[in-house]
């Protein structure tokens, strides 16, 4: 009932395609060196044992198949361009029709990444700026001149996880570049100054280019960190970048990829600017991506695989706003390289069992040092908590990686480190009306020290600083924060004005002033109208307060919750002491 | 880095044990025909063709692997008792030990239907009534008079999807009752006054028998719906069963396992009884089971299949409250069974990819009439959107087996067809001190409702209830609630007495009495001492309450973030509506 699928390349992308296709009852044919990690979960069907760039083995895998595809965009456009456009000749001399997905263009033009950025500016998506070079010193230095040092000197073709790069910091490397890169097509790219990178993986689901993204679907954005010029994590939801980013990343993604022929998935890769949060498209893969591995666990009825399978088959269902929604609220994705050792890995692997909500894939490939060989994924119900599961697992990779490169301490994780630490990123956010205020709130602040809670203070007053006051309600939640704890007094109108602007529970302090005993205070926060509650504690009490949003933060992360319990239980035994005193002592002794 | 596991039978289990044991890259050698289900997608090593009850086979199969599993039941346990117990003599002569997980002891009790029940009853877990019978007539009839008609008369063993049992609704049918079970060792069963089947998927870590379940690990309880003696729906949650009858059936299924030897997971099916909701265990599979299939969607990190190969292998991570959630609040599973004609099963399988969070699972069987050749299941956030996404999935094979039957109209769906009624897990608790408290409650309890989360309502006194409202309190975390709201009027003691007991972040609602407009219920909500705070809303504002719960909810759920900020939205457009129509009527014309 399917059309049979023919692929061209056997290696952890096939493979996770046939783990896609198997309980489908979709057949899919691998052309590609015997066992490969593809052809070791599929053998519904005779595969085909050879090179997929050898036209020959091509022509016999097409002769076998309905479509087309590829797990590996560096194969030979030649042979594919003469299938999709003529037919393959079988053995009794007739043509048969073979569709190609993507298209041969498609391919073509993204093999050369030069072509592919130039192809880019023409559909309007803005690319670093680049130009072709020649290779010769006076070509390079009048582009030092033209996009200043650093700049990029870059392969056009065969380049990925790093190799075919390299990075020009002054006249003095060109030479060195030249050496590095020698015998291969080269172009020039002007330094991109990005805080981090996105990803977007996109299914392209009608066969001609489109304007503006019709006839494509989008995944989430997620964020990718690079270490060694290959991918180590994926992140989502992207750290420390708003929603509206994350949908612009999206839409700029599905504009890219609808420039294209032909249909299937494609894995966008993007550049955050540390400008204004501008966003620019870095590269294209035309085809399932590492990017996009955290869909099998966060998507599982609709990973990057069976969106390829269904997207070239015409079998993919429709998705409001054409965007596939992640079914967890977080997923983090760690790759698994090979160790020094042939086994270095095996302790990392056996640690993801411990996780209930982990998910592990091995690609079945020998392990060699840097080798791709699996990766981990794990998803939760908030970054945080993917976050915290994940970093030993990360720990332990980085002690991998420092054995294999023979360093003493492991590097910093990330390239972009400006938000790496998490225990440092304030989960609450603490606010007053005018800094009169901070004296109440000073045990509070204390507490949720003890109770290692991260949390950022500032003032922002309703009467005074309106637009600020709004400023702040409306990124917290970009921002990270997770509850807000507002004091103020009188006339108290901060509170209320900062849970219309945030959907984060707000916790309100009554401060009490010199008149009325804070009964004012009080009123105003605690009798808000329907539809925008303030969770208002007693008068002054910015124990309670602090005590709240960890409760609040308890609910979702066992650690407060139990130090919580901690609280309750010393709170409790001081009680006990002091009424063994008081029992001992006498009331009148105490 | 794994022992090696061999696996007696490749058919659909076997090959759904394939495809989670493939990521992980555990090796597993299988014993079944040529091109089984299993080998299908199984060509990481050289599998052994022959027969699964074949002594030199499985010596064969014990010969190149660590510990052998099952993926049936009906499989010598004479020769399984010889290997596990005497080792298996390899070509060098030499005794090389191997595990057999579950124990041959464990399948050889639960082969014997008769002896297994026997067995259950030892362990203390109730059984229908039965009694071992001899194959005569004045047999018949004195357990006719000892059960009354109808009674069940079954074969003890081989006996599956209906075969093997024979109802016998009066004295006239025993001799057809021979005829049909002729050659077979029989029981007698009492009839079972059931008003609806549950089934729970079980995980064995210990070798040893244990009371009370320890050393075992339940997935969810879930409805099991049966048509033509064959497994037709699965439903999670189970329809119109309450959660305390769901932990008692997952409990009575751990201590039902946890009776019998070795390691692996176990289906249990039971009965819910007519009268008071009576749990009674009707049999036990020793693997894998059809009634477990949801796992692999509904638990997309630890399905029944990786459970089964991470507790044979001693890697399964430990569960608080001994339980592997759903990730998702519902899932559905419907059977596929070959129709009329070997395509009659394309449509059903071509409108499942319409189902965004749909999942094919096609065993790569050749479709015959009845027989099980694949399923899908739907995840979703309520047992109503599942219910409605399955439906049409339904229509069709109801179609399918009227065709087959040669039967004009589908009957009727389901055993137990009543409302799909939304049962999810209740995150929030929301609790008065008096039912005279429900008016005030019921806008915010509308709220939750259509905001999608699950509640649960009780009534708890503080000062009528004392203990009550404390264990209320003290189990609340373990009964899975995030967030209490409490409303309370007067001398309001209850939101304060409940946050003294737990760590959840209690929300007062201050109910207005007759006298002081609130203010007493205010003020003796909201002024609570240091270290334990309530969150209090305004005097019977149970829209903030609900809201604020749904706050604190959004904190670790974005689904639930982006409703409230769709619900802020609608709230200002319908502001800004009576804006624009005040602005246009006028205030004397409004």
């Amino acid at each position: 009932m399917y059309p049979k699928i023919g692929l061209l390349g056997g290696g952890q992308l096939g493979q996770m395609l046939c783990e896609a296709a198997n309980p489908l009852g979709i057949q899919v044919v691998i052309l590609d060196a015997p066992a490969s990690p593809a052809k070791q979960v599929n053998a519904k069907v005779p595969h085909i044992d050879g090179s997929f760039v050898d036209p020959e083995k091509i022509r016999e895998l097409a002769r076998q198949v309905d479509i087309l595809t590829v797990e590996i965009e560096h194969v030979d456009t030649k042979v594919l361009e003469e299938i999709a456009e003529q037919g393959v000749k079988m053995e009794d001399g007739k043509m048969k029709r073979v569709q190609v997905h993507p298209s041969w263009k498609t391919i073509r033009v993204i093999q050369d990444k030069f072509v592919q950025k130039d192809h880019l500016a023409r559909a309007g998506v803005k690319t670093a700026a680049s130009k072709a070079v020649e290779s010769n010193a006076a070509a390079l230095e009048a582009v030092g001149k033209e996009f200043g040092y650093p700049f990029m000197l870059k392969s056009r073709k065969d380049a990925y996880d790093g190799r075919g790069n390299f990075p020009v910091e002054s006249k003095d490397d060109i030479k060195e570049a030249f050496e590095v890169l020698k015998g291969r097509g080269l172009y020039a790219e002007k330094w991109a100054a990005f805080r981090l990178e996105l990803a977007v993986m996109v299914v392209k689901t009608q066969d001609e280019p489109s304007e503006g993204g019709q006839g494509t679907v989008a995944f989430p954005a997620v964020e990718t960190v690079h270490e060694d010029s290959i991918c180590k994590l994926v992140y989502l939801p992207p750290r420390n970048v708003s929603e509206k980013v994350q949908k612009k990343a999206q839409e700029l993604a599905r504009k890219a990829v609808g420039s294209f022929w032909g249909k299937g998935v494609f894995g966008v890769e993007l550049f955050v600017m540390d400008k204004g949060d501008e966003l620019v498209v870095n590269e294209i893969a035309p085809r399932p991506h590492n990017s996009g591995h955290y869909t099998i666990e966060a998507c599982p009825t609709m990973s990057q695989f069976k969106a390829q399978l269904l997207s070239i088959t015409d079998l993919m269902p429709s998705f409001s706003n054409s965007t596939i929604p992640s079914m967890f609220p977080s997923a983090i994705m760690l790759n698994i390289l090979g160790g020094k050792g042939k086994d270095s890995h095996n302790e990392l692997v056996k640690r993801t069992f411990t996780i209930p909500t982990g998910a592990l894939h091995m690609y079945g490939k020998e392990a060699k040092p840097k080798r791709k060989i699996g990766h981990v994924t794990v998803v939760g119900n908030s970054l945080s908590q993917t976050e915290t599961l994940i970093a030993p697992f990360i720990g332990l990779a980085d002690g991998m990686r420092a054995e294999r490169e023979g360093i003493s301490a492991p590097k910093v994780i990330t390239q972009s480190a400006t938000s790496g630490l998490l225990s440092s990123r304030p989960l609450v956010a603490v606010t007053m009306g005018s800094d009169s205020d901070l004296p109440v709130l000073k045990p509070g602040l204390a507490l949720l020290k003890t109770l290692e809670i991260p949390f950022h203070v500032t003032i922002t007053s309703a009467h005074r600083t309106p637009q600020r006051m709004t400023d702040f309600a409306n990124s917290a939640v970009s921002q990270g924060f997770k509850v807000i704890i507002a004091a103020a007094g009188g006339a108290a109108h901060l509170p209320g004005m900062i849970a219309a602007s945030t959907p984060l529970p707000v916790i309100g302090v009554p401060v009490k002033g010199s008149t009325l005993d804070g009964m004012d205070s009080l009123l105003s926060i605690v009798q808000m109208p329907r539809g925008v509650p303030v969770a208002t504690v007693a008068i002054n009490n910015s124990i309670n307060a602090a005590l709240l949003a960890a409760r609040i933060l308890g609910t979702s992360d066992e650690r407060i919750r139990l130090r919580l319990e901690k609280y309750a239980k010393d709170m409790g035994d001081e009680v006990v002491g002091k009424a063994d005193k008081l029992e001992n002592v006498g009331f009148e002794g105490y």
